[in-house]
Order: C-alpha cells, then structure tokens, then sequence
C-alpha cells in the first residue's frame, strides 16, 4: 500500500486532511486580513507551525501564497488569476458591468451589484466616484443582508430556510433605524417581492440611502441584485427607483440573452 | 508512523503529491476554460479520473470548485473571495483604481493597468466604453509582452534575465507591424527606459495605437504600467501620452504615500 493510498484509508478519502488543510490555510485569508506571519496562520488553524511552515511552502511554491520582505505571506497572483475564471462572479460581473458603470455614469452615485452566498452578501461590482475612495474592497467584500436595501432584495427572494436562518439570527443594529424586529422584517421583505424594489434609508450608516432592485437570470430565478446609494440630500429618491429598477431590468435581459441561469448561480 | 508522516517521508514533504495534484486541478482552469467536466480535468492533469473526483469533491466541499446543473465543474465563490485579497492584485487595484477611471472618463479611451508576471503581463484594472463590451476578461488575463505598449513598458523595466528570455524567445507577429526583431525591440526599450514612455502602433491588432507609461512603487522600482487604446484616427496622440504618464506619475505618488513598494510586488 502507498503512502497516499494509506492516507486514503485513514482519511475516507484521498488524503481529506492535506487538501482540508491546505485550505484551511488560505481560507485564514479573509475579512481583510491581507498579510499574516506564520505564526498567525498557526494560530488561526490550530495546525502545527511545522505542519503550517510545510503546507504554506507548497502552496507558496503554486504561487497560492507570496511571500514578502518582511516574511509575511499574502494570497498570490496565480490565486488571483485562477479566481478570475469564477464564472458565477466573473461571469456575471462581465455581464452586468457596463450597465452598472452606465448607472454611475448616469446618476453619479455609487452602483452596486451583488449576490447571495449563504447568509451574506458578496459583492461582486461596484462603481464609484474616484473622488471618494473606500477602503472598503471593490469586490469579494461579505456583507449582512438585513441592513441594506440591496441585501433585503437578496433576502427578500432567498429560499425559506436562508430567510428562517437570517431573521431568527442576530439582527445586527447598525443604526438606530436598522430593522431589529422580525415582525417587521417579514413584512418589509414581502413588500419587496410585491413591489419589486426596496428602500433603506439610513440602515448601515447615518448618511446613505439605498435603492435596490433584483436582477433575474435566464431561468426567471433572482440570483443578484442591483443599489445605488444616494445621501439624505439627494431629493430624487423616486426617479433613482426607477433608474435602479431599469438597469436590474435590463440585465435580467442580457443574462436571458446569454442564457446565464440559476445553474450558473 | 501516520500516514501522513510517511506520505511526508515519500514525497519530501506533506504530501506533496496530493496538495501539487489539488492545485495541478486548479490550474486547468485558464485562457478561458471556464466550465470543464471530470474527463476534461482528467485529460489535462494526467491524473486517473477516480484520483481527480476525489479531489474535486474536496474542492467542491470547501469551495474552491463548483458544480453546475451540467455536471461541469467552475471556480467557485470562495475561492474568488480568498483571491480578492491577493494584495499585489487587489491592493495595487484599489490605490489606482480611480487614477485609471478618472483617466478613462477624461478622455473616453480604454484605460488599462497592468504588472508583469513572468514573461508577460496580467490585466489589473481595465477601464472602456460600455458601448465596447469585450469578450476578453477585464482582469486576470495574461498577454505576451512585446506588442503592446503597456507590455513594452513592462518589459523595459524587467530584469535582465527577463529581458532576454523574452528576446530570445518567440516575439509573436500578430499584425506586420509588431516587433519581431530583437535588436529592433531591444532599441524600443531602450527608448523607453529613456522617455518615460512608449508608443505601440497596431502590433497587437490592426486598429488600436497604445500609449504607455510606467508606474513606480514607494522604493522607486516599476511596479505597473498604465496605458490608453487609441485608434488611428484620434490624432491627438501627443496630448495622450501626456495625460498617461500624468496618470502614471499620481498613482506612482499614492503608491509612495501608502508605502506600497517592490515587496509588495
């Protein structure tokens, strides 16, 4: 018997804990930690530092990991570039880019595109003045739905259970006019669906108002979902309805024309 | 003995073979190939088909893979996530992000940011009408060097053993304009290091005139490269070439105001 098919035997499967492992490590990579030391890995994985040390140099070898001067390591351009094939965001981000730019384009405000991924959203485009830079990631950044008008589209059309699992959860209140009740949640989620648009107005900060519409793929399913934010001053609430509403609309369109379904979310 | 402690023994290291094999899947997905069966990950990896299905249900399992409705395999969500912390990616795209906006609003023209890697380049950033939508990725994907100017710029600055690698290799003619000859080339470059910038005149297709210039990080070494995709009848090259390395120097300028230098790349 070989060592790996020994692994096998041990593990139900090809070697399960070499491969868990390994991305147990890059998936230490998150929440905006960008650099970690070894010893950061090791902790955040309970592995071993010499268990890390040699997982961390295969993947650096790859080019899943770089190393840097300062002999911190950080996810890598192969990564990168691999994950650049993801079709469910690339695909989708190639497809719905042009209107979300022309939207900022248009109004001016910052356009964002998004989807579910379990609890959470994922953002997967966003156009912005370049006079505000965020500091907040462009893309790939992991959101809580309840909170914004973008995540309670998403919500609002998400399987029961998901829904079930977010309102019986802990209803984060960023502002004081966050939605914290579920009774109220509830009925703000089905006027989603009735209307087909939501409004939050001042959930996540004190300063932004979100417009949201959702986005259908070619198989009718919603599988994202299209904001702009404006501020309290931006009186036009109404017309940006309709603009966000349009460009949802729209995309909906192109992903039907090039048959990006559900399968493909 | 574990397992694990012999496949060490044997392969080196920790089972080197089977975390090379994971990435070795991984690694299939490129130049487009973004939905691939078992027998397609089989055939291009060498690997039996009942190795690379155990593997891919570990990929699947964390995310890294995807399956769709077609039984086809994609890169998935998370692995996406992870990557989009890959700092010499993300963070160079998210400091000049607005500098290639802003350059692309001013003037109307495709604006691009890219680095090298290897013997060639990889597309960060890529700003362009969404009247024009590409079918090329608008990042992550990998392009020879010599016949663009972004490229050329890139190039110019590589090391000298990248230098002649490239040189030395097969210089591609994609138009009967673009560089085949390497004591040509090697005075373009030249010329370049020289200017601060370079001009590609329809080598890479017969209809776009790139102009190019090199972006420095907070030690001084180019990092990056900025360009504009002209066309032959936009007469105003001269002015274009300033607005680039205009373009090139501020991002240059907050690449040393946040400290992001050669260890970054």
């Amino acid at each position: 018997m070989t060592a790996e098919q020994q692994a096998d035997q041990d593990e139900g499967g090809p070697s399960r804990s070499v491969i868990d492992r390994a991305f147990a490590i890059l998936g230490t990579f998150q929440g905006g930690r960008i650099r970690q030391s070894l010893s950061d890995i090791s902790r955040r994985t309970g592995l071993p530092i010499a268990t890390c040390y040699r997982i961390v140099q295969r993947l650096t070898e790859w080019g899943a990991l770089e190393r840097d001067g300062e002999s911190k390591y950080r996810v890598g351009l192969r990564l990168w570039e691999v994950a650049s094939l993801a079709p469910r965001a690339v695909g989708l981000q190639r497809l719905a880019r042009p209107y979300i730019q022309d939207l900022y384009e248009t109004t001016g405000y910052a356009s964002h595109l998004a989807i579910r991924e379990g609890l959470e959203l994922v953002s997967i485009e966003r156009f912005q003045s370049p006079r505000r830079p965020t500091r907040r990631p462009l893309v790939g950044g992991r959101y809580p739905m309840h909170a914004t008008a973008i995540g309670q589209v998403l919500l609002a059309h998400a399987p029961e259970e998901v829904q079930e699992q977010v309102l019986s959860g802990d209803l984060e209140p960023y502002t004081s006019r966050t939605y914290t009740d579920r009774a109220v949640l509830e009925r703000v989620l089905a006027d989603i669906v009735r209307t087909g648009y939501a409004v939050s107005d001042r959930q996540i900060d004190n300063v932004h108002i979100g417009v949201a519409a959702p986005v259908r793929g070619a198989d009718g399913m919603v599988i994202a979902a299209v904001s702009l934010a404006l501020t309290e001053k931006d009186a036009d609430g109404k017309n940006m309805i309709h603009l966000v509403r349009l460009t949802a609309a729209s995309i909906s369109r192109a992903l039907d024309a090039a048959g990006f379904d559900g399968s493909n979310s």
